[in-house]
């Protein structure tokens, strides 16, 4: 036997060989350094936060935050992955205890939580902390909705706990990025279940033991790498760390144990996941300062990088009433990356038309709006889509800043009009509106909930605080069954 | 917003903001450099593999893995650990699909493969890889006796996806080990959902990409953290991996999608999860060098530091026939990790005796047994234990190697009895024999399956390249309901 294999085997390195105990003593003794008591600290205030203490505005946002996340989770619904996913993972389930949004079936609810958080990232049009690129919303909604529909809560308890799962997973994507994304993971799954396993183990009413536990058990489960985007596994991730989360939860309300530093611990997740831990970014501020503030929502199913362009488009579109037989010319000055990331002049299918920054403003122009239909094949096809695409120019600017463009439009009758925009619309500086998060539901819904259903489930979704039941929310996205 | 985060937004970095086509470009262009083709050579090698190709060594030791892994999962099927596994999944369970072994439940495949995964590593009783430390069959023997029972296969088809599973977990092992170890991961749960997605996707007939698919969403779910060594999350990582494995497996079956490059891309599992990475590990030799063949199984129910000494002193009582009376004093020469390691003098309860070299050598001297028995609080506080324990001195000896003991027993007759061992059974070099492991397992499932069913399942598990359904094995692992 090798000596070097021999010593690891026999040494406190193997609780495989050596089992527990020495291992545990030595683990607490190497926690203690950095970042002591990480994890029980935030495991503590999930536990104690309440309803009451969160301030008005966090609350305003934590709906829109849910109000959103319904809309793209409904959206979603029928797309081949959805239906790959349920094919494969039906036979498997569980009673009939949570509802596929924007669907019929009914799984259990670690199914349904699987299922809603792929549908919600499908389009990668789901919500954004910027300051991490986590979406927050998959990982959290999907485990906590699903719950609770099998474990009744109040509408409520319900945002408090979206609210504290948002706050963990964020808080600790905060710790560790950007190294932990630079090295290829996807900080949305690999945070992700934290948030889902916080927020479920507070409406499972966990004691802040099992809460250190919970959160243990959901160190165990990263999910996702980045090399797989471009493939169903992306949306994969979101949907498998709040099933992941949920998992947690459920073991550690009956006690199933883990141990107690597991994110700060020197063999525990921040120390393996990521070559940088800013701990403080977790526990310091807890209850004043709330991340859920800084959540955006992509007003556009594309890139941001093209969102200020699109913006200038629609703006002036519709402040000038603009047919698109009138544009001469689209003259735009950009950041070097939009023509990096979106340079596609003549893209052939809808997914390419979201990386041509020219089919964007065309289909801005002519629809006032980028959405999902906007990037469908037929609209990248359309004559006379291609016909104003060929009119757009665009210049790369050092001067403009990535979140800024500089667009003129000359028109036949010889008028120029201008528009600079300093801050997309569905960035922190300039949120989008109530109305405009209803008109991307009402958009994304279209086809799939009758009208009448999808203004009814905006409403629930608006009045969230005074549901009686949260689950209503997630009943009111089921297609009725035809049967 | 920050400019910073702006531009990693809306970089090819970011498929969050971004969205799939041009990361997936870069991604495959990145990954190009270093290990290319490492999932698909693998995949490939998988799904052709043929049961006939198996040199009878590796179906021997298949076969050997196969029925200490049975033994050590009804032993701890009736674990605390298991009954709260249990207690928190047994309402979300699917269809009574599969057996937990030892038990009289049956539960959704998915399901099934946690628990088993569970009970079999609950007394790190289990099989170990000693080039990586992982426990090969917890995750594959989980997954794939669980699927057996709702999609059977043979017996001899079994056998070839064990040991596949094995090959694959233990040569990804290789190529990060032991970086990816030092740093945290427990690559029993990192490695083993990659060898429980490939025994799984034998069995369901995937094609090689379907294959890829399976291994890049196996990649993308990680379980385990060694700071969680000593708690009941350490054997959730076995079977947490398990369930990882299946759940990739059965959603590739379905088309679902991954990238073709998941373990060894630029942003793939391997760079995200270590610093070490030797493809060659992974590709070369397939089909004529088996890791399986490296597998070993512990005699004895402890830390494998002290089971050398343990070795000694069986083999001298038996040879000498010797009573605890008879003995006057003990004298041990060891390496310097014994005592570091298992250096408890006055051990309390069982698992303290576990981290007592003194215990050990008294109770194999008392018993000539060192199993979970010997390790339990009443054998702790044997008055007689205790009386011999306290005879046995250890001495560091620099000369002596990890895997060696000097023992000599100095009798109250003036005789002295000496031992050298240079490899401790269970090693590679001085494997357990077939009767050993029956004595094991007869000793593991006393108590819990009765005698006749306990020889009954032996002879089934070696019988199982006769087999024409391998799910007779967890069937005939089953306790008989009393209802």
């Amino acid at each position: 036997m090798d000596r070097r294999n021999f010593l690891v085997s026999g040494a406190a390195a193997s609780g495989a060989l050596l089992s527990p105990l020495a291992l545990a003593a030595e683990a607490a003794a190497a926690a203690k350094p950095a970042g002591q008591g990480v994890t029980r600290t935030l495991a503590r205030y999930i536990v104690n936060a309440r309803y009451e203490d969160l301030p008005a505005n966090v609350r305003k946002e934590g709906t829109r935050t849910l109000m959103n996340w319904v809309g793209v989770a409904v959206g979603g619904s029928h797309h081949e992955t959805v239906e790959r996913a349920i094919a494969a993972l039906s036979p498997f389930s569980g009673p009939a205890q949570a509802s596929a949004l924007g669907r019929s079936e009914r799984f259990d609810i670690m199914t349904t939580a699987f299922i809603n958080g792929v549908s919600s990232h499908i389009f990668d049009y789901d919500d954004t902390h910027l300051k991490t690129i986590i979406h927050p919303a998959g990982p959290v909604m999907s485990a906590i909705l699903a719950l609770s529909e099998y474990k009744p809560c109040t509408g409520k308890e319900f945002l408090n706990a979206l609210v504290l799962g948002v706050e963990t997973e964020c808080r600790i994507g905060n710790a560790v990025y950007p190294n932990h994304y630079d090295v290829g993971w996807h900080i949305t799954g690999t945070a992700g279940v934290f948030g889902a396993a916080a927020a479920a183990g507070k409406l499972l009413g966990l004691t802040e033991q099992q809460m250190v536990w919970a959160l243990g058990l959901a160190a165990s489960q990263p999910v996702g790498l980045r090399e797989s985007f471009g493939s169903m596994n992306k949306s994969f991730n979101p949907g498998r760390a709040a099933g992941n989360g949920l998992f947690a939860a459920l073991l550690a309300a009956r006690d199933y144990t883990s141990s107690d530093g597991m994110i700060e611990a020197k063999r525990g997740w921040a120390n393996a996941i990521s070559t940088k831990q800013d701990y403080a970014e977790i526990t310091e501020g807890l209850g004043t300062r709330y991340e859920a503030l800084l959540n955006t929502y992509k007003p556009f199913a594309c890139g941001i990088v093209i969102h200020p362009a699109i913006d200038a488009a629609i703006q002036l579109r519709n402040a000038n009433n603009l047919k698109p037989e009138q544009i001469e010319r689209v003259e735009l000055r950009v950041h070097p990356l939009v023509i990096e990331l979106t340079g596609k002049k003549t893209p052939q299918i809808g997914l390419e038309g979201k990386f041509s920054v020219y089919h964007s403003v065309a289909i801005a122009l002519i629809d006032g709006a980028a959405g999902e239909k906007q990037y469908s094949d037929k609209a990248v096809r359309d004559p006379r889509t291609i016909a104003l695409r060929d009119k757009v120019n665009a210049t790369v600017d050092p001067n403009i800043k990535p979140e800024q463009v500089d667009m003129t439009l000359v028109l036949t009758d010889g008028r120029k009009l201008h528009k600079y925009i300093e801050h997309a619309i569905g960035s922190v500086e300039v949120p989008m509106s109530d109305a405009q998060l209803e008109a991307k539901f009402t958009d994304l819904a279209d086809g799939i909930l009758p009208a009448v259903q999808t203004q009814a489930l905006i409403k629930t979704c608006w009045q969230v605080e005074s549901l009686v039941s949260a689950g209503t929310i997630a009943r009111a996205a089921m297609v009725a069954n035809k049967g």
